[in-house]
């Protein structure tokens, strides 16, 4: 057999101690598949005392993740720290000189600095690895780099926040109100230490971001993602996706159009009867559209210990097999550079506005869509709640473009409350 | 930029002249991904002259496939004849033994041959790939060996043969009888030549096998796969599953318990409301159920040439990428020979008996059920049709080997008409 491939590994909190759990369990079938031993050699992590419920005494302790990063008895670097900028991008880094292989989970990382990184991967000759970046255990970095590697990608979509997903399922299905599900969120410690990253769609986002380059060949664009989180959803616009037929999703769409790459994290009414409509709690879904695959649905645990290790070993075992890819499937120089589309694909949209209990508002506001081109599909007023009225309405297909336009002429009427609320309706 | 990747391809059906098209039409992406050019250099099949819409004029055109298999100027042999035995495993073992990679989709050679020729495989230090045997173009092959490489894997579940679920489908929803949906799908050439293949679960199995072996570390054991298939469903099952909440699906499932390898491939009832009782039509579906990842849900298109040469193209450019792996996942040498369990796992099932006009006729089955130890949870008797009355039950949960036990009893008292159908209710 082989020489034992050798892991130094930089932040011991949840999935960190999985990896190392991991690796002591299952010792002789990560052997056997791997076709050779793996061990860990070297750790580090903020507290060198903390009890972490593993016995980290058979390793090397680093106080400082750059130096575990560049040690001659380590060959794989596992960046579990996270982080777009500090400590993890400075340790991912000196190890990638070091001439060490890096799998990381570190999505954030990656869709601000993931063209410089394989860059320097591939001048080192090294991997640098992410399957635990992107929907946790769901293997959709490898199924689309190699499993769908034959395909022209055509769209990709998915529901990759599992926090949000738990958020959404819960005021659904129990009717209470964003904010309260929301602190149970906190409490219960699925929120991050921002809790915006999640609800505001930005880790979501991230993972988007790293999807479309792998899928289209395009290089890694973050700042092209439109996005939206979902602080502003409503059990009323629930129950009214509901009532249509349609459930609220946080849903990530890319797909390339003559205008250009079009990314959008944000929440859409999909069809309850879908697959992503299905999706229930923390689960995360990802869809993938190839001209010759057709489409394929991948569903998982997308967070947690577990699936996330699970995710982590699988690019330490493809290592360990000497298997050599491309950061992002194609070498990075190959990788596109194009526009992120200003205008993205038509849709039907909904909305919920509230306006002032004032004689002819709701004919200003019908005035005020007529005006930007959009035109009502169907309408419903309820009673009025002291002095305010809401309105909900499904559009016919408008761009996004005629949208904004038509809800800044609203704005102008002066007889709205509140901002308006428009959620699209995605084609899935 | 290295050397091109040369193939040589026997079998110009469909899946042979998607992989033409593919090379054709993708050249770019592929090399891009691929990192070398993939060339088809020589094919062969039974016509050399037959028209099949693409131009094979740029390959050299062997007669013989195992010449094909042995010429000096390929790298790959892409047997895609199929049939377990004859010249699609002759030209394989010629590939092998000249030191070829093999790339096939055949999964009927590998449940038989398999053990056998991945021994060959590994002693010429050549790959075995199979991606496309198993559940068409849903990389399922690569998400087990691979993307959970990591873990203990406990159950597979799938439903991997097209045609029978288009039969199920199509039934409940038409309420056509199985009979004439089956002669809808053969003049639709959806069906095998031999459609016991196909309906008799047979194809099914084979599948089932592959998955096995590669999720348990076990040898391919294709005789130990319980196998029953579609053909004696009726329209009263369906709709009576249906009432119950229930949809019928040609369901596999693997998993190891203490009485050994339990691999069985026939009708279930599964949930209407679950992933696997939703699909649809020609779909296919597997579930793979990790101890560290949890339950991964892997939905796509199981057969047609789009998707089925997404997954030859795939192990094609593993291959030119160097990515060299055990064909099950781990060396066949290590590969368990356990036992196939000779009891299942108990399980509720539903009953369908066709009773004689006989005074007493019910409480003799009746007897004979409780005198197996079979516990009836519910039952529903049906108007007379003529003199034959159909009864339908749901047991309590119970092996299948007492249920056996309790239909010979049933068999014995002489009051029923036709054989009784048993459909398992599983646990999905």
């Amino acid at each position: 057999m082989p020489t034992p491939l050798r892991l130094g590994l930089a932040g011991l909190g949840t999935v960190g101690v999985g990896v190392i759990r991991m690796l002591a369990s299952h010792s002789d079938l990560l052997s056997a598949r791997a076709g050779r031993k793996i061990e860990m050699i070297a750790v580090s992590a903020r507290s060198r005392t903390k009890d972490r419920g593993v016995d980290l005494s058979g390793f090397t302790f680093e106080d400082d993740p750059i130096s575990l990063a560049c040690r001659d008895d380590i060959d794989v670097f596992v960046e579990l720290i996270g982080g777009e900028d500090g400590p993890a991008k400075a340790a991912v880094d000196a190890a990638l000189n070091a001439g060490k292989h890096v799998v990381t989970a570190n999505k954030a990382m990656l869709a601000i600095h993931g063209q410089s990184l394989a860059e320097k991967a591939e001048r080192a000759h090294v991997e640098l690895r992410f399957e635990a970046a992107v929907a946790g255990g769901i293997p959709v970095i490898k199924a689309l780099t190699e499993g769908l590697a034959g395909n022209q990608i055509s769209r990709v979509m998915g529901v990759m926040n599992g926090t949000c997903n738990y958020i959404l399922t819960r005021m659904e299905n129990e009717g209470v109100s964003y904010n309260e599900v929301f602190a149970d969120a906190q409490a219960l410690g699925y929120l991050e230490a921002d809790p915006n990253l999640d609800v505001g769609g930005i880790d979501a986002g991230h993972k988007l971001a790293l999807l479309s380059a792998i899928s289209f060949g395009t290089k890694v664009n973050f700042s092209g993602v439109e996005l939206e989180g979902i602080q502003r959803i409503s059990i009323t616009d629930i129950e009214q996706a509901r009532d249509m037929g349609f459930r609220i999703k946080l849903l990530g769409v890319a797909q390339i159009t003559g205008r250009g790459l079009e990314q959008r994290m944000q929440p859409c009414l999909v069809p309850a009867s879908s697959a992503l409509g299905q999706l229930e709690n923390a689960a995360n879904m990802v869809v993938l559209e190839g001209d010759a695959v057709g489409r394929v649905v991948l569903r998982g645990a997308g967070a947690g210990e577990g699936p996330t290790t699970s995710a982590v070993m699988s690019d330490v075992i493809d290592i360990a097999r000497g298997f050599r890819r491309f950061t992002f499937g194609q070498p990075a120089s190959s990788l596109k550079d194009i526009q992120a589309a200003q205008v993205s694909a038509a849709a039907a949209f909904y909305l919920r506005l509230t306006l002032k209990d004032a004689p002819g508002a709701l004919a200003k506001i019908t005035r005020a869509l007529a005006d930007a081109g959009v035109s009502i599909d169907r309408m419903r007023q309820y009673g009025h709640e002291n002095t305010a009225a809401p309105v909900l309405m499904v559009t016919h297909k408008t761009t996004r473009a005629e949208l904004n336009h038509a809800l800044q002429g609203i704005s102008d009427t002066g007889v709205t409350l509140d901002e308006p609320v428009a959620i699209r309706i995605e084609d899935v």
